[in-house]
């Protein structure tokens, strides 16, 4: 898989993504190889909650010239070197005049910042600090050439995966950011194959609804949309972000803090990882600030590996294809199936005899030979699910109760479950 | 009292316990000399939850000769060489043949394991690994002179203590192992000093219910039986095994954790021993499993010393009289009967003047030299007491969170109730 | 301010003050001088619950002579040397005869301890412990001239300061002691001074109302006459005692140990001292026994420097001027001012546009400069407050959980507040 994931990171690369614009619909065709994305406009001025989608914004060229025509910054060459959303301009500019329009980060003097104006107009060019500080006096000419709008619109993706029931699982990850790496492709790749692995599966409990969106306007539109829906129906839900970089997984819980979602990714991660962050849900970061909002209350985590703000090159130009690992990336989609299986096989069970023991030796679960030293792991899983199956206990539970691996805890329901000795929780039971 | 456990630990050990036959009823016999025990039998065939009482199970002779006429192994000599509940056999047999029946434990080359075939029609024998890797090719003899009775029947042992009131305490134990010391003698052993001793008492608050049965189908009959009388009525419960050895006391919490059982048993250990260690409940083990079954949910825990599984001389010829400390069994009497009477009085009471203090100098319970340096301990319990009594916390509650000795706070709320500043909780008051 | 407390201590220091008495008016006459007192006369024999107003004890002389007319100890001197409350005496005694009546502490030999018999009649005299055992054989006189007037009366004071709403807190403290400085002078100079600073501001949330009452027979009194309505009106209430030695700062929980006083007080001390002990709620101590009392469970903790008991001039001649540091009185004020600042602006705040992020950008309060690496403290803590206003936090909750400084947080809600995005969470809202 990581093969495919290099190739088309390397055609996603390039192009301008921003909140709107053409090189948002040109990533979302290129992931359509990948998953069935249906892709949605939504138009400038649209109102969601406190919101309006902004003009769409598109970029022919822009550049700077110092006095003899050498270019100092070209878009065509990195796409960061252009503040986001910068309003068309032209001029002749001292070295003075320009500076207000240039950014660069002095603390890390190699790399291009990345910044944005959405919401107020301005232009600029970010540039390496060590270029700033060298720049001679003189006259420089400016060229951008960009349009703003009002009549364009936002476009967002979002594939839908019927499943068993009508109880969904969310995955949702962001399409904003232009030629970065960690923060921002690793997100749209990873949804993409989860998508593809999840489509070949036979059986699926949950659908799955995973999207594509500009960060915060694109769920805030999408929650507007949805919220209430989403509100009833789901089950669990992930950002998915920062995840293709070569740092030990960080799980960042929901808003409650034990929704499903956390219990199975911190579980998973105790069983299969050496080393990684748990991380409590703050109010900042990407967009489980809209799912977590106090409205809504989503059971939405996010499993990143080194998280946002937490790595130097994070929004800059040294995010790139060197900072992360396409290995890194392919064992990020297997982690998130990973957390997902357990999803899917997470059962709240009934014990149907739960007045003392069942015998279990006449039903070829139980060692007929008797009173041997040791109880195997399947067996004290056996016993461990009947035990807790009291309808307040999910699988999850039981197998951080009994440190029993929970696929072993699974199997063991799996067992009791066709021997008819457990039975699956039921809406009307959750009433009572 | 230890000589006395020795003199009947000499005469029980001999016998052949097992799910029934007629060394349980021979071992019942002898503990009536102790306690008060009614024996009752139940027909082999009866039916109780998802088991069925097994046929009845006698042997009169089992051995295996070699060739040359040596016995290799003899019932008489150690019961534990017979596979318990094997089935008649006689025969000659080649070593290959002979080795199918043969148990051994390779890890501990030493010892005859204990194994069983209760439930499946096997014959066997169980010797040390050194003696079967020296058995020479060869043929073999044997004999197994067993009955297993349709018609027979499993004998349970009972004794009842009444109380005050009719809320009881359970004391459950096993009799089905045959000559071992830890794992089978200490428990009705301890079980039947404790009766004679509460019998001692002129005043029970508690009724005490003392079982002596075979592990799981016995206690699973009783609870077929006694099962919802015991949901109702029962205050506390304890499965007593393995405390014969000379390891620190360990306890074994009840299914919920923080049953009067465990918050006793804990506190006394706390307070009385240097050394202890406390296990959350796992539904593994002895008789507990049925007793915290999902459906009965009882508060039931266990005070071992070294618990089952945890020694290496465990189900083996090596838990012999060797292992045990007669010393230690009366100690665990005690220890047992330090909880039982901090049960007994650890009562949930209910402060009559509520408002501000009471002046406890005119009652003679506080010094009238006033403003010295240091209240005493007893001074400090009747405040603790006082404050507490709201209703919602019983004497180990208070005890817990004061660190004062729970006998001093016992000494105390005596002295407040017997100057009518407290009063006992009522069920009324529990109602509100 | 420490130089008006230290003016103020030297002038009550001398006083004679104990449950009742002239050294009791005197103190609140001075007291008067910086807070508003009301000054009330309560008869001895008044009931209150469980306990009697005493006679009022008032002190001409009091002194013992050695047979050639040396002064051996005389409440002149010290009024430390007259056991509280004594009787009328006068006679000659022999040195055993007298030693009946000296009371001394062995491990403190160089101090006078402080003693009382409020409830028991006696007369007695403390002297150090050097002083007893040099005292010689011969004939002592004795001369107490005291009175114990039935027709007397226990003097309190109360200061209330109005607020905008009826909702209370209490600041008590006690005036019983007689010349010591940390266990008495601190608590009655810091809570004038407080009452001072808050008579100073503008607007104050709460109603304030400050006592100063003798130990444990006064608050037993006020209760016995307020105690309903400080159950429906306090919102958080203070015992204010041993403030003024240069230990750290020591809080003492209310009896639920997470009243609001608990985690203001907890707050503020983790944000702006190294070091500092939080004690769990106990019943012995200052009238917090009787605030904290079961029937009426009020809010009150405690913040002191180091705890009565607890420093080893404690009820002694050495808990004097030297002991103790106007500087950390001074401290002390302004220390329960922070809490009580923070009270007053401690709110539990409903948003307003919970669905989503509201667009804070267009508001002024988020960067326009958008995708900056990192957020400033000051938008992270509006994050915070709009995330979890969801009615079940306060602002101390808010900033426990996101370890922003309160301070900010404050800030932050009043920001969210005067544009409309939050508002105050109303009775009626609490109700739901």
């Amino acid at each position: 898989m990581k093969e495919q994931i290099e190739k088309y990171f390397d055609r996603l690369w390039p192009l301008n993504r921003s909140l709107t614009g053409n090189g948002n619909r040109e990533t979302l065709k290129i992931l359509s190889e990948i998953a069935d994305i249906k892709i949605t406009e939504i138009p400038s001025g649209t109102e969601c909650f406190d919101w309006t989608v902004p003009p769409e914004w598109n970029v022919k060229e822009a550049w700077i010239k110092d006095s003899i025509g050498n270019i100092i910054a070209d878009f065509r060459v990195n796409n960061l070197h252009l503040l986001g959303y910068s309003e068309k301009f032209s001029g002749h500019l001292n070295l003075n005049e320009l500076k207000e329009h240039l950014y660069s980060l002095p603390e890390q003097p190699e790399v291009i910042p990345y910044l944005t104006s959405y919401y107020k107009k301005r232009w600029g060019f970010c540039i390496s600090h060590n270029q700033l500080i060298n720049l001679k006096e003189g006259t420089y000419e400016v060229l951008i050439d960009s349009e703003l709008d009002k009549d364009g619109s936002m476009t967002i993706g979002e594939s839908i995966l019927e499943g068993d029931t009508d109880e969904e699982i969310l995955l949702s990850t962001y399409i904003c950011h232009p030629s970065m790496a960690n923060n921002e492709l690793s997100g749209p790749l990873i949804a993409s194959f989860i998508y593809k692995k999840l489509k070949e599966k036979k059986y699926r409990r949950y659908t799955y609804r995973i999207l594509f969106v500009p960060e915060t306007i694109g769920s805030i539109y999408y929650l507007s949309k949805y919220g209430e829906h989403l509100k009833k129906k789901m089950a669990a839900g992930f950002v998915i972000t920062c995840a293709g970089d070569k740092g030990n997984f960080t799980y960042k819980r929901s808003r409650s803090g034990k929704s499903v979602a956390d219990r199975a990714s911190e579980l998973i991660l105790k069983e299969t990882e050496k080393n990684f962050n748990i991380e409590d849900f703050f109010p900042t970061g990407s967009d489980e600030r809209q799912y977590c909002s106090p409205g809504f209350n989503l059971p939405v985590g996010s499993l990143m590996r080194t998280r946002y703000g937490k790595y130097k090159e994070y929004h800059t130009s040294a995010d790139n294809k060197e900072f992360i690992s396409f290995k890194a990336m392919e064992e990020s989609v297997y982690k998130y199936l990973e957390i997902l299986d357990l999803i899917e096989n997470n059962f709240t069970y009934i014990n149907r005899l739960p007045y003392c023991e069942p015998q279990l030796g006449k039903r070829g679960l139980y060692p007929t030979l008797g009173s041997q030293k040791d109880t195997a792991e399947f067996v004290n899983a056996l016993m461990w699910v009947l035990n807790l199956t009291d309808g307040s206990n999910d699988l999850i539970d039981i197998s951080d109760r009994s440190s029993i691996p929970v696929k072993v805890m699974i199997k063991a329901a799996e067992e009791l479950l066709s021997n008819g000795l457990i039975e699956i929780k039921s809406e009307s039971m959750k009433l009572q």
